[in-house]
């Protein structure tokens, strides 16, 4: 029946359809997210604890949490938009020349409020939650970082007040990404194949986490950041969120946003001046040859 | 020989062949899932600790056991009854229309029947660690919730006596259960292939536990969390089991099954809303065409 | 080189060479498992702990270290023997007339004798830390438990003197390690393809040691815990290693060899009684039958 | 653009795109590998806390990141030089004639040089990181184990002053390591397919991490460890990092590269002495056979 009712608005044609898409993936991805930052954060029984107090079990809910994230943020929108679900992935392939420059407005756009309305979902179902851990440390909520941290990102106190180090670790690792992503879609290389590559994208933000992901909270998409930035401004952690002020940070919003844009084309940039011309050359003139299966 | 003496009662055929499946299924899903909850709570070396004192790394073990165990209980089942073994499931696919409504109830009772043997079997294999935990902690186990927890869900304690907040949690932890299933067996998008859907199936469940576990220990199932607590009435845990009664929460048995049957048809209908229509019109008229391999 | 070494002894052809494939895949499952255990109990930074203070993350190491040993134990011995690794899978499988009876105890024998040198070898990488963890713990070899779990298994003391409640929980352990191999190796059901179901066949053992691990250690194989039982016996360990002998529990030895015996066969039964017949009235007459690929 | 700036210099031909292709599998090897140790050492929230506290949990960080690191580097790698991405497989994989012996300097150079120039990239990302773990312990840098330890590997306290024993720990794992690769590659035996063999690779990894990791840090890769020793070196750990001396130990530099070189040669041997002819055997004179599908 859902489906008769889509089907009568005609959105299923063109950028409507891929932007519908983007939505939905960007609010897979984030749902699961952030949803895994409130268990470790707010959610374990017995908890009440901030977000300095946790531990490395911590960390691997977290970067497992986020990873499969990814995963299924991709299965979701895979075979209508590419599932890009991260404005620096659109940005980095319309460089490219992978992706037309006319559609990453829109991309963005459906990329930010997918993001938007999975921080304001999570926060239906966690707001319980952040409110007892709240009182049990006794912080009105723009004063708590760790509950703020469920949804948006912020620097580790040891950057001070340096803006150089967190969007240098924004950079490489949205770099590192890009590179990757690159890596794994590329056929004439080792593409995972059977419709896995979903799968093994997502263990890239995995090892991102476990790698990139204390500095400043991977954010590496602006669209993660951001849209939960702007909802939990909207729900009272107020200067926390915007502009990103908060004890030893001050101003951060925009690093999250501008970092990975940077990062990302550099990231297919590399890619495609080390790996990219050997692959072509080795394919001679053949615009696509098939993926090498062994690795000796 | 098994199959021998199998083969003479003829029950191979039709509905009761399907129902054996969907038993046997679920019987693994909830072996391995309450297993890993029973590891974790008076399983572990010099244990004796309840419910409310442990941490990330126990949930670690309960997040992956109950994923894995979604994993092998799809094996199990797959290839005769489609591996339903969730009520929430086969509702979902009825009100689609990819499921004949005559076989809703069969599969209910299979699915309640394999969850409640397989209580059972870990009760007999963990009854003596469960009675060592309560006698350290000097608790009658009507009063125990931590051992009671090792089969059925009940809420946290911050959502104090809000019906509302576990019911929600519960909609949108099997929507988001049944949104991805769609996806991850829709060949029209990105399935994974190699008959490799089962494990990605239960990567869901990871995720989902790893994401939107702790509010209620997502039940998302109302076999899995109905035919354990009946187990447990029976078995000395009285009004903590049914009709769920324990400190902050009362009546609180039939939100895990109320709960996930709105949530996964709420799922389906997202699915078939925002992305089966877009599919569809990019496939024409054809009722079924190709997986798309490449995200970009 | 080695290659033609070995051709020219010509034992490439018969039962020697399956015998040597599971000669080493028992000795890669046991170097990586007891390993894992190793790492856990004496190996971390700062141990000498000894296994009864030991947690939840420990229990991840232990869980997917050998979970990953079988994954690998497969891939090793897979081509040639079926990587049985185990007397109980082999004996199983000849119950179920799928392998012949006269290579049952060829088989066992070099099960047996790759657990015992892989032992041997841990020992020989691990003994600095294992005496600096007794001295630490001011124990003798044979009276320190702590150590000796690295190689072999022993009941939770929560058993008391029952030797019924381990006995079930290898038979139950070992019953679904069958049942789910069964299940993964039958084309007519959702079989994993693209030869991943080693990785698969590993998870269920992971799955295995996060919900029935803690109870007795899950041998849930009769060489992995007595080759390197024997092997502690002479380095050391004495009656804790045999007849498995120390504080609450007795002549323990000879449960982790019947019952995974027992619970093997039992597992194969349960598939062969539940499944095979319906996937068998499904196929019709033919003897093998394409699996199936959608779960829906 | 990157693309034809990297064509007009022509060096996607011959050895020199296969040194590209190892230099930047290695360099994603080393940045994601060496990321995770400082996540676990100096990035966790609160930290400040030094190698020798960490537990069991910061182990699950390290050995899944250096896991996913190896399954990233071949995936970039694998498509043009096979991903040795490690001196000790070139090494091995020239012994055993699948490999010019021409290309193993060049091979190797490229892949210490990757590793140095990643262990540069981490260094300026957490460098903010490092200096406030050591002042936090009051330690300055040619002190501090802990934060060396990033970089670079050094022998467990328990080995005293033997040399043995970790040359043994590295030639054993090392050893496991070019076995487990010769069988994921062997399309004779049970090679996984489909592209997948880069993750399955990296488990193999994940599995040595779990089980041989803390014996002495898992160099298991001359590269890997040297590069960044060098840097380490320059960067003013100083003597900790060459000769490799602090402590309990000294000299120790030399251990790390001459062990996996021994170790991979071992590990080729065992599988061509044990597997290798089985298989030949049975596929008669025939070069090449199709894989085994089927473990039974």
């Amino acid at each position: 029946m859902a489906e008769r009712v889509a089907q009568r608005r005609g959105y299923g044609k063109g950028i409507v359809g891929e932007m519908l898409a983007e939505f939905l993936g960007t609010f897979v991805l984030l749902l699961l997210g952030i949803g895994s930052v409130a268990v470790a954060v707010v959610g374990l029984p017995g908890s009440g604890r901030q977000f300095v107090e946790f531990g490395p079990a911590n960390w691997l809910i977290i970067s497992w949490g986020w990873g499969l994230a990814v995963v299924f943020g991709v299965y979701v929108a895979g075979g209508i938009s590419g599932a890009h679900i991260n404005p620096a992935v659109t940005l980095a392939f319309a460089v490219r020349r992978d992706f037309p420059w006319r559609k990453v407005l829109p991309y963005w756009l459906a990329q930010v409020l997918g993001a938007f309305v999975a921080a304001a979902l999570i926060y239906a179902c966690y707001h319980w939650a952040i409110d007892a851990s709240n009182t049990k440390a006794g912080l009105p909520r723009d004063k708590s970082l760790g509950t703020y941290s469920i949804f948006a990102t912020f620097p580790a106190e040891y950057f001070g007040d340096s803006w150089w180090g967190p969007l240098l670790d924004q950079i490489v690792g949205t770099g590192i990404l890009l590179l990757l992503i690159c890596a794994l879609i590329d056929t004439r290389n080792t593409a995972p194949m059977a419709n896995l590559h979903p799968f093994i994208i997502g263990l890239v933000v995995v090892a991102i986490g476990l790698t990139f992901g204390t500095n400043a909270g991977y954010a590496i998409n602006p669209a993660r950041d951001f849209g939960p930035r702007l909802f939990t401004f909207f729900e009272g952690w107020g200067s926390i969120a915007l502009p990103g002020t908060f004890g030893w940070f001050s101003d951060y919003w925009w690093i999250p946003i501008v970092g990975p844009l940077i990062g990302g084309v550099l990231g297919v940039f590399a890619y495609d001046l080390i790996i990219s011309p050997v692959l072509k050359a080795r394919m001679g003139d053949a615009e696509e040859g098939p993926a090498t299966e062994e690795p000796s």
